[in-house]
């Protein structure tokens, strides 16, 4: 393996609120998640989001999510599969037409917050969310957590489903993320982060949060945009794995 | 002239909250103004009345508005051009992933509320309009009002400028619309309005409130939906038409 | 017994948008639970709700629910309890504010839809509700289901307590509400409706979907008032207990 | 002259969207204009900012707003007197609500970025503002530019009227804001803010852009909190009031 793809979000701004740098994430990751409009992302923000993303040679992906602004999304809303489904495609349609006013276009879906973390085990919403990314592109891959209901459901519609790892995340060795709400569930040094990237580029692995080491299956690692440190983190996985001789480049 | 284009708006609804009588109007007009959720239509709206117009045989077109739920999009709002444009953008984008989920495709652009009557007069939200069609879809052609200009511009800028008249509204000898807030500015009596249409398909002219003939150019007449009587109306039009000969086509 | 309350929504318009006949209802009830703008009612609505409301010498409630316009607040959200209380204060204040200007008071807060629904069991989020309630007045009584989460709570913080039982809801043998996916769940027929209300009110008890008889507590009786036959309802319940000799007031 | 008011915007954060350093501020002013939540401010950033001034023991005023979150309240909307009037209640009602929740309470009433400058000039909306407060409350003094249509129609209401001068903008001759859109319009340096504000303090005067002298008439000093330096500036205009000898004190 000598190459692989970091994803971030980006596009989170809304309005007169700024959130993340985004000109910095462009500049360490090979895919964009950006923000459709009902968790974050005006229309403004969305369209230079896109323009920024292609004169950085960076992928863009539709971060879906559901509609509650004052939420982030990240609250999980009890919505029916059919009304969700309609809210997916909604965005994917809104974010299609400004990347292609910039002359780009939308390469994969990932859902957002409340919702991605939904669809890991609802097995009606993540139907939903295939439903919608099937019926406007059936060549549209969905990115999502392995051993995910929406990435089971996504391959059994002949949807590509695409893994992810997380490079700031501790993993139970089971394969689930340690809660955010233990300790140690999140990494802030950026030297363990680079070296929890490399082990997930190289070896396909992760050292547990008990030490052991476990297999995971990952075709993306996200990096995340928004936190303190965001960008020294994304730096420093940048610069482990040119070291190791590892590029970083879209799995689209 | 054998044909005219009768359009309408629909998927006003949202949530809860139901708007117009949809169905009645599919029946009437060959053209709809589709919302498409910035001051009216949510997502599963939007779907279901793409799917009603597809099996009606009636050509949708991107109802595009502020963003202003409370307000239905009536009221003026100074937002810059650019970020109008890209609202613009967004809402056309959305309607047409829905609509081609529904194996339709939007056809046209019709401006709505307080944005079409800015653009009447206001150049740079006018520009802003044309600037965003023409990002999308230089094939998409506008509807508005004949002498706006949004009109003007959309012709400067190579696309087709679609004009239009309205069923039920009073015009003035200047060929400009009486206020709504003068008395007689709207026709209520389904066989006025019905005579009304009779003379802008036949003599491309109407009866001003002063009671002179005015010539008018349209290739489109609006017949509104969600007032009082509107499907009385447009079925009265509907019959004046047929009597007269006159079949009722979609301009696109 | 010679008396009692009753309940419906009101004020459950949206800016072009209208909803229930308010106007019949305020004949035909006691208590109107106003809708406070996150699911359902904009401060113009709000306003002229709570002006005739005092006119027709209806006792008003506020009717919090969860930020939810396009889901009509009838989704479960999963709010953390504080910003759930501090989104319940803030309607209750708002409501305050309007009825005050129309000379009329908030005395009762019914919680809406999906959250009505989550606080029967949800401790946190009812808590967060009887948190907010008594943070804005200790004498403010909170209206719901008999045996829920919230009430339990609220008469445990020292707050008024308020049972209700629905006028068109079919029972099950164990008190709870016959769920609305179940043939049977909603009584159509005014005269059933009548007879079902008049057994509340004279015998403090209902028959059950099985045929049982079952005593509840209900200080409050709710008669809805935005489904198709929700005037003839009303007028039903309202003449069959005239005849019963029971008079229709307040509970507050 | 020994005492004079700076009031400065805060609680302008929402959801996820932090904005301005708040706990800054609170140790540099006297009065603060805490949104309301139709242009930003969610129930929680509300409630956090009521306390956080309480215990500063900064006096709090409702920063009044459109309903524009995307906008943040700066796009002129040709809302309605009686509408714009009931959101004004609504929003005054709920931050009160959360004040009192948190030991304080609403003292006065400034309208923010677009609608402020509508009611400068634009009768019909100034006079719904006022008529809003007076509802209120008609003890709440209204904050607004020296002769602008608000402050006026407040004084012939009966309300007090309280003027006010920027610390950070640049004033033409004849007492108007050299507008944004021109150089110098608004001055950056701590230092010259400092002046400025000082011989507002001391002399109720301003040096103009052109050099003049003016005499302006404010009982207040707006010290923006959301700009780049925002914090220095603050800091810098306290320092230079402490070493001439004018504490700072609300005036309300």
């Amino acid at each position: 393996m000598t190459s692989i793809d970091l994803n971030s979000d980006v596009g989170e701004s809304f309005g007169r609120w700024t959130l993340g740098d985004d000109a910095a994430m462009f500049s360490s990751v090979s895919s964009a998640n950006v923000a459709c409009g009902f968790h974050a992302g005006d229309p403004s923000v969305i369209r230079r989001t896109c323009r920024n993303a292609a004169e950085a040679g960076v992928v863009i992906g539709a971060h879906v999510g559901y509609r509650d602004l004052a939420g982030f999304g990240r609250r999980f809303l009890d919505i029916s599969p059919s009304e969700l489904a309609d809210d997916v495609v909604y965005q994917i349609g809104a974010l299609q037409a400004l990347a292609a006013a910039e002359g780009t276009k939308v390469q994969y879906v990932k859902p957002h917050g409340g919702l991605y973390n939904a669809i890991v085990s609802h097995t009606d919403q993540a139907r939903a969310v295939v439903d919608a990314v099937k019926s406007v592109d059936p060549g549209l891959p969905i990115m999502g957590l392995p051993g995910s209901e929406v990435l089971r459901l996504a391959e059994e519609a002949g949807l590509r489903a695409v893994t992810e790892a997380f490079a700031d995340r501790a993993y139970n060795p089971d394969g689930t993320l340690v809660s955010r709400t233990q300790p140690g569930a999140v990494l802030h040094d950026p030297a363990e982060v680079a070296e929890h990237v490399l082990r997930m580029a190289t070896e396909q692995s992760v050292r547990t949060i008990d030490g052991s080491i476990l297999k995971i299956r990952a075709e993306s690692i996200c990096v995340h945009g928004d936190s303190p440190g965001a960008v020294a983190m994304a730096t420093a996985v940048k610069s482990a794995l040119a070291d190791a001789g590892i590029s970083i480049g879209a799995f689209a």
